[in-house]
């Protein structure tokens, strides 16, 4: 089965919102099994949205839309549907009811332009939107589907989850399964190219490798009638990734560096605090990112100024003085102080300068030092980040405060 | 002059990355007086890539594409588009000679696919790229125009910036000027009710409402022949805006919550430092994402545990024991102790129930306390959300706590 998904709204064209809605359907469709052939994006607008319409339907067994479905005269997807595909749009009574309903329990008034969100077009399902106002549909017609979902990810991801997803799994003619495996320390083409005697001439399972911000991923994938087939077609392959490549690999089921990490100590009940000065607390939101963390995870303490470094952690004023805030010796005194403090087993510090400008120092933006107390044993790494970039070096910091535990808790 | 973003990448149609380059060139094309009308995404498949270029050619002056010009084999827009366009792809001995260059520069091994990067369609003006290796390129032919871009978002942006839109800029056929008004307390539906009046009948300014998770915008543009009478044109359009809901705005300029307190702020020389349980770190993130801001940000806390409460911000245990961990009396005690140890103006505390589930108590999931002290004299706010969604909370928090801000600093 082919899809497009289809996504409505000025304001994406705009670039005022990212599309993340491409992105979920695109995850959750294919591991139904339905291979995704395009993403199109058009505004509030009949006639461009009509073309769309038949660029993907002359293609596609499938069109997912997201977005048009709200109570503003701009939002016309249910309207040039219908249209479309030559049926009637008529009221539903029952939905009407239950939108008024909504409005009275949440204490918000009905304008007169919600109404139209309980129409929809003649034998289309309804799929229910238990967190917002405009409930979505599916239609079937002449061989082609259509489901059309609301825009906010927040009503359109539970609709796809309970409501859609049950009624297309029907569909599916195969089971997509796929790893995605992370590594680090290789680069993209040199990955390719130790790869190629896998990748040529193989046409499943595939293999892909993707260059992300600080690292590179490879994701092998087969489609087959079962599950069964395309895991043991992923596993076989696997065997010869791991020949090839193993060295690189930290992770073979998408968890990120972070996932891996936090769940070891999770496993292990290994304690965890942190103090973060160029990162101002990325790092900390990361760990409790992770539901159930608190179990492991104490303190983070965020020392943007000298004083704070000094009156929370402990660092020595000389220290400051005679090295900066940013070198190797604060780093050190950090995370040392953080133990004292804090007792965790691991404390992680950070410190470095992210731009765009220097801090008078000789020190050049980029440069970061983290410090790793395991124990109370203290090893604090160098990390230089190239580009200028204050968002690449903060998350490049918060990744290799990670990849640098981990090598200790390797050990 | 009308364009077609064109994003080229399997990963996409997989949901693996987001595609956030659609979101960059959107903003920067509609500020140079661009109209998007699509984004289209297509797989590392010539098929396709073909079909959609054609759609795009005949509705678009502009194709811009991103992605498919690294070196492996699944590269292959550059080839496509050559053959698309009936040119020749040359090799480029100049570009060759720095592309051996910049790999000896990073001490990096230059793989045989990597010369493939050095090739261009005959006619063809070359982008630099002086952060990768993958050069982009302008063509115009019958016109037409396409312009090819790296897929990294850390190359392609610069590139877009530096070396495409100085070419572009002299093709534009005029000038949009637009204002990002922020509002809170109204909902999309009425923002669009009170503003009716303005909307009907307008063609240019244009007025779209946008709902996001925590707030509702308004976006008023103007599309002229100079960027003076689009200014002029928004700005009257705004002065009816604000009589119809002027209570609501809270930033004209785009600027988020977070935004517009902390420019306000530097302003005053007012400084900051926060303690967060439930939020974990996100709000200093938040402050941190700005640079500079160490002029006025001095420390932050992640008090996870109940001990790290108590060490760090004096909570008294019986306070944590009779009320427990998420409670007015706590949010209370972590800003008024936070004020203690940092000394700084405002000291802003956080403690919350994010799920997905409860602590044991009566407290429910999406039940979140922020105190605010400000110059010693403590406000606490209760705030609930009604959805059990650890991330929609979280976020939630965040913003909260910046208006509670926002609602002292004004008194």
């Amino acid at each position: 089965m082919k899809c497009t998904i289809l996504t409505v709204g000025t304001e994406i064209l705009f670039g005022s919102i990212v599309n993340t809605n491409a992105v979920f359907l695109s995850k959750k469709l294919n591991e139904l099994g339905i291979d995704v052939m395009y993403h199109m994006t058009v505004g509030d607008n009949t006639k461009r949205l009509r073309e769309v319409l038949a660029h993907a339907y002359e293609d596609c067994d499938l069109i997912i839309t997201t977005g048009g479905l709200g109570p503003t005269q701009d939002d016309l997807t249910k309207e040039t549907i219908a249209d479309f595909f030559g049926v009637r749009n008529l009221m539903n009574e029952a939905e009407l009811k239950k939108l008024s309903d909504w409005f009275a329990a949440a204490g918000r008034h009905m304008a007169e332009n919600n109404r139209k969100q309980a129409m929809f077009p003649e034998g289309a399902v309804i799929l229910n939107n238990p967190n917002g106002t405009a409930p979505g549909f599916y239609l079937e017609k002449d061989g082609r589907s259509i489901a059309c979902l609301p825009g906010p990810p927040f009503e359109m991801q539970p609709m796809f989850t309970n409501e859609l997803a049950p009624i297309l799994s029907t569909h599916s003619d195969g089971f997509l399964y796929y790893k995605m495996i992370r590594t680090s320390g290789i680069g993209e083409s040199d990955l390719e190219t130790a790869l190629l005697p896998l990748i040529n001439g193989q046409t499943d399972p595939t293999f892909a490798t993707y260059a992300s911000k600080h690292e590179c991923s490879l994701r092998v994938a087969s489609k087959r009638r079962t599950r069964e087939e395309a895991e043991a077609a992923v596993e076989d392959a696997m065997k010869e990734v791991r020949k090839l490549v193993g060295k690189y690999i930290y992770s073979e089921d998408g968890e990120d560096i972070s996932q891996v990490v936090l769940h070891r100590m999770l496993n292990g009940h290994i304690t965890l605090s942190c103090c973060e000065s160029v990162t101002g607390g990325s790092f900390a939101k990361t760990v409790t990112d992770m539901p159930g963390i608190s179990a492991i995870f104490d303190r983070g303490i965020v020392t943007y100024s000298n004083e704070a470094k000094m009156s929370e952690l402990g660092v020595k004023a000389e220290t400051l003085d005679a090295y900066g805030a940013v070198s190797e010796q604060t780093a050190y005194e950090m995370a040392e102080g953080l133990w004292k403090v804090s007792g965790s087993d691991v404390c992680v510090s950070v410190t470095g300068l992210a731009g765009p400008d220097g801090d008078g120092s000789a020190t050049p933006v980029g440069q970061v030092y983290i410090g790793v107390c395991y124990k109370g044993e203290t090893k604090v790494f160098s990390h230089f980040f190239r580009r200028n970039n204050r968002e690449f070096i903060r998350s490049g910091a918060v990744q290799w405060m990670f990849r640098d535990i981990y090598s200790i808790l390797l050990i």
